[in-house]
């Protein structure tokens, strides 16, 4: 139950970033509490997921979603607690998964949270693993990408969320798995998960690094952040290479085309010369066919440790903006998620 | 049966082109007719097919084929007939489909030619609407494109043999048609073949054409072209758009990447806003699984009238190196073909 005293506190879009978001680009302001409408819970927020795929929302530009208006609140995935409810299907003390932004309370319907078990599994997870990031992976990688024993499959931002899990279900497919990752620490840390190579895209020798982890070329690349890594990577797709594209972080910046030349044709003539497929993607599409077969997969090998998985937790409402930021220049190491 | 004095005409790779190929590319050479070894069989070409693939194998730049050696014939498609047999499997008088080169006669491995009925549809059409062009338009269309009733098909070079059978396709599919080629005899000509638009890519308004060609946006593009045909058909098509692609001749003259500013990223973008699929192939992946069925629907087609097709013969061997170079700027209507 919520009392008269409390406030909301909220992150709003103030303004749209020119390059990289600054913390002028959010405004937090405290409002009340609403108050659930027929059909809705009220929930408190616990845990509040930050995703590359929010700068998107911060452009007016075209994206495969609708920007977020000026003086609206941040949009995000949450896990918090059930403190009011006008629907009979949850009760005050429920723990949920919902999208309620980057606030400390949302009103939100009923038929759009589902509720979590914490017997299973810490319900942070449900923003990770085991939650939009993890079922990014799974399907990007099963679907779309399909790797087959002995095949190798690259993945860069390799500590988050979703390189992490791309690169760990790989080696359940019995696929060698290269990771890529900026700084020693996280290079360790891909090796700690499984990874067969672990390489660290801020060296020199990067592309020749890249070279000798994959002697037999490439076959599935899943992209999450394109650049210079894609750069090495694309001539070392084989034939018949699988290329899933689920981000573009290190582009989300960009304020103009990069200087020339121009290598789209070039790019063309890969995916003509390799037979290659290139797909976009965003999980949304796979939800109805594939995500109850996601959640009783990947929980059983979350539960039995065949899939590991980290959490960069940052305590605040107020510091999420900071986090994000630092986020979309790999800061953040393993999950970025606010605690509430 | 071949006599002591018949010379075999010939046309050689003499050098790699520079951008566009000349005629100081090729050598036109006489020489003895060669003999067949056992399991041969000796071919006279009739037909010869000139493709734009062709363009790739003059290049010592990788490809999806090896080069043609400099000093060794151009390699084609080519029907004849059997003048020599050294096989129990095809008899002198039979006519065939080989891989026989620009050359009148071929010594080719009989398991390598396929046996044609005169009496199913003319014997040329194997180099075209029943050869690698209608199979390379049918397995990309059907298998890779996918095009669903109401949907919009979009094809460049399209009076060629490969865009022409597309268009035609998508029809029985019952797509939308539309269809991109150069001068107004063309675009009638599409419009006989039952195409439901027809546009001249040589138009100052060509993009604006494009557009009121497909109101509905474009969900097929079947990419044989490139260049600024493609610029216009990118920011045109949908969620889910499929985008086979089979060859790229506005780039094959290209001796280097063109200025700036780099769209590569741009072109990444919309592959992921727009969940696209861009898919590389070459017919020849498909033939194990698809080409029996091919030559059974796509031959009652024809027979039938349901798929039309158009020649473009030109006599003579010593003309296929100037035929070949119009070829690659689009000067043939229809499929091009060399009668000796």
């Amino acid at each position: 139950m919520t009392t008269s005293t409390e406030t909301n506190t909220r992150v709003l879009l103030r303004s749209r970033p020119v390059g990289e978001p600054t913390a002028d680009d959010f405004e937090i302001v405290r409002e009340p509490v609403p108050q659930p409408a027929a059909g809705e819970v009220l929930v408190r927020t616990s845990y509040l997921s930050l995703d590359p795929y929010m700068r998107g929302r911060m452009s007016a530009a075209e994206s495969y979603a609708a920007p977020t208006g000026l003086g609206e609140v941040m949009p995000a995935g949450t896990v918090g607690e059930v403190v009011d409810s006008r629907d009979p299907s949850l009760e005050v003390g429920d723990v949920v998964l919902a999208y309620g932004g980057w606030q400390a309370y949302a009103a939100v319907p009923a038929r759009q949270v589902r509720k979590l078990d914490p017997a299973l599994a810490p319900v942070s997870t449900a923003l990770g693993v085991l939650g939009m990031p993890g079922f990014t992976a799974y399907a990007g990688l099963t679907v779309l990408g399909r790797p087959q024993p002995g095949e190798t499959v690259v993945v860069a931002a390799a500590t988050g969320p979703v390189g992490a899990t791309v690169g760990q279900l790989a080696k359940i497919h019995g696929a060698r798995a290269v990771g890529i990752a900026g700084g020693p620490e996280k290079v360790a840390h891909l090796e700690e998960l499984g990874f067969d190579a672990a390489i660290d895209h801020r060296a020199a020798d990067f592309t020749e690094q890249l070279a000798a982890a994959t002697p037999d070329g490439i076959d599935v690349y899943f992209e999450n952040v394109g650049g210079a890594v894609w750069d090495a990577v694309l001539p070392r797709l084989n034939l018949y290479a699988r290329v899933p594209v689920c981000g573009l972080v290190a582009h989300y910046n960009e304020t103009e085309a990069p200087a020339g030349p121009d290598r789209s044709a070039a790019l063309m003539r890969h995916v003509l010369n390799k037979s290659l497929t290139i797909r976009g993607f965003i999980q949304t599409e796979f939800v109805p066919e594939h995500h109850d077969r996601f959640l009783a997969e990947m929980g059983r090998w979350v539960t039995e440790g065949d899939v590991g998985y980290r959490e960069d937790i940052v305590d605040g409402l107020e510091n999420a903006p900071e986090a994000f930021i630092g986020l979309l220049k790999g800061r953040n190491f393993g999950k970025l998620i606010i605690r509430l």
